[in-house]
């Protein structure tokens, strides 16, 4: 099979490394602007060819993954509309689905079947060199299905996304999507942003933290050029979910408040029982 | 060196493992009620002694640590003021310092020098079985001297820490560490306790979580006996990081109802920043 990655960034790279180390009859073709990191890619071995504009990839590929920003991946699709061979899926990486599905729907050509979807694992660094194809393992995958995808290649897919060590595919409308990505992924980068951006003393911080506040900061290092575009597409979701969230840490302060010791207890024991269901239902919690 | 360790806990424990695995030649001992974690520890090769009421450790001990509650440490020294040998070490583990420090005055023996400080390394878990001597590896420790403290027995305890594994062992007042922890520890758990509570779809979030809400709600799993406790204990200074936090989440909020793209570049830049300055100075930061 003929494969073309689109993008050869962070997340770009997880899928040429994961196919690489998962299906080794596949030919992997990839297509980046930065010559370097298509040489590094081929050299290294994930790649097997590399075009920084495209002449023959997207010609041959069966499947095409778009790794890129959602303006630029629409844009792309629609000057290369005359590019893609019949009858290949094509599917993206796009953290957003509503106002993805509905922009691209009048450039996506007639002769391919477009599955978009969603890998619900990244990394916080951006490039190649820090794909890393473990992230995939035991993560979560969503496809938000719409009326024009075959369900065979549907099916395919989600086989194709078992073997790079995906664990559960999901499969649900945009709207869902959205909603539920609001609470995991945005407001979880929101609220790293917000905890290192309300420190007042970075210089002596780094001599007092622990483990908690390294994993509750992760994120906070973000890609500014891709998420403002991610949350403006997902604001009524992600308002609803902030505001949910500032509701349940007021509950708390104000237990804190009033020295309402009960009260904090209850809480921390509902959060305790959440946490423990997650663990023994996830396989990536440590 | 004979080294008692009074409550065998997750945090006593590691202490248990950590010295064992540093300082093959002290003598470990462990006061703990429950019979089997003392067997268990024994067998396992990380104490060399355990008693289940003190009848011989606390006499024979060069160096205490205390692993416990803390209203129930300070019931401990004051039924034990007799027991300790003269010119003893004594810390505590405590995650706050100026209610501790206050409480424990009237209650500790003349003939003993307690050092109070506080491991920045834990794990959400409890008990003897989750203790891992690695996560002191790197880790930062803070020692809040008092009056009464020599210079000579801080300086042999900041020795032995680093021995541990411990990297920055910080020396501070009492204030300025309950400060720095209302940020970087107590917030860091009101945060995450109110993000998996404010979730009202739990039972199909697991299918849609990534690798930032498992990190930002590792820490939800809070031993809901000791945590009131803590946080009443440093409620100002809790309280004010709070609400820093709110502002700074707000702040967010408001530039995605506006729309305003600008504004939240600045805010990621900034956020990036931080994280990657955090990432530059500190050995555990993955």
């Amino acid at each position: 099979m003929n494969i073309a990655i689109v993008g050869l960034g962070v997340i770009g790279g997880t899928f040429a490394k994961a196919i690489r180390s998962h299906n080794e009859d596949h030919r992997i073709m990839a297509i980046d602007t930065n010559l370097e990191t298509l040489k590094l890619a081929q050299d290294e071995g994930f790649i097997d060819h590399g075009e920084t504009v495209n002449k023959t990839v997207l010609q041959q590929a069966d499947l095409v993954i778009f790794a890129l920003y959602p303006e630029v991946m629409k844009e792309y699709v629609r000057t290369h509309q005359n590019d893609f061979k019949a009858g290949a899926i094509i599917t993206d990486t796009t953290g957003v689905k509503r106002t993805v599905i509905a922009s691209m729907a009048d450039v996506i050509p007639e002769q391919v079947d477009f599955i978009f979807g969603h890998p619900m694992a990244g990394r916080e660094k951006r490039g190649f060199e820090y794909a890393d194809a473990s992230v995939f393992e035991g993560a979560n995958y969503v496809i938000t299905p719409t009326d024009r995808n075959k369900q065979e290649n549907i099916d395919w897919f989600k086989d194709f996304l078992s073997h790079l060590g995906f664990k559960r595919v999901t499969m649900t409308d945009a709207n869902t999507h959205d909603e539920m990505i609001a609470h995991t992924s945005q407001l979880t980068h929101a609220i790293a942003v917000a905890l290192i951006n309300s420190d007042d003393r970075s210089h002596e911080t780094i001599r007092f933290i622990g483990d908690s506040y390294r994993d509750l900061t992760r994120i906070a290092n973000m890609n500014e050029k891709l998420w403002p575009e991610l949350f403006m597409n997902n604001k009524d979701h992600l308002i609803t979910y902030i505001e949910r969230f500032e509701e349940a840490l007021r509950e708390l302060k104000t237990a804190i408040q009033d020295d309402d010791a009960h009260k904090m207890e209850q809480i921390f024991k509902e959060s305790t029982a959440r946490r423990v269901k997650l663990q023994e239902s996830d396989l990536r919690v440590k």
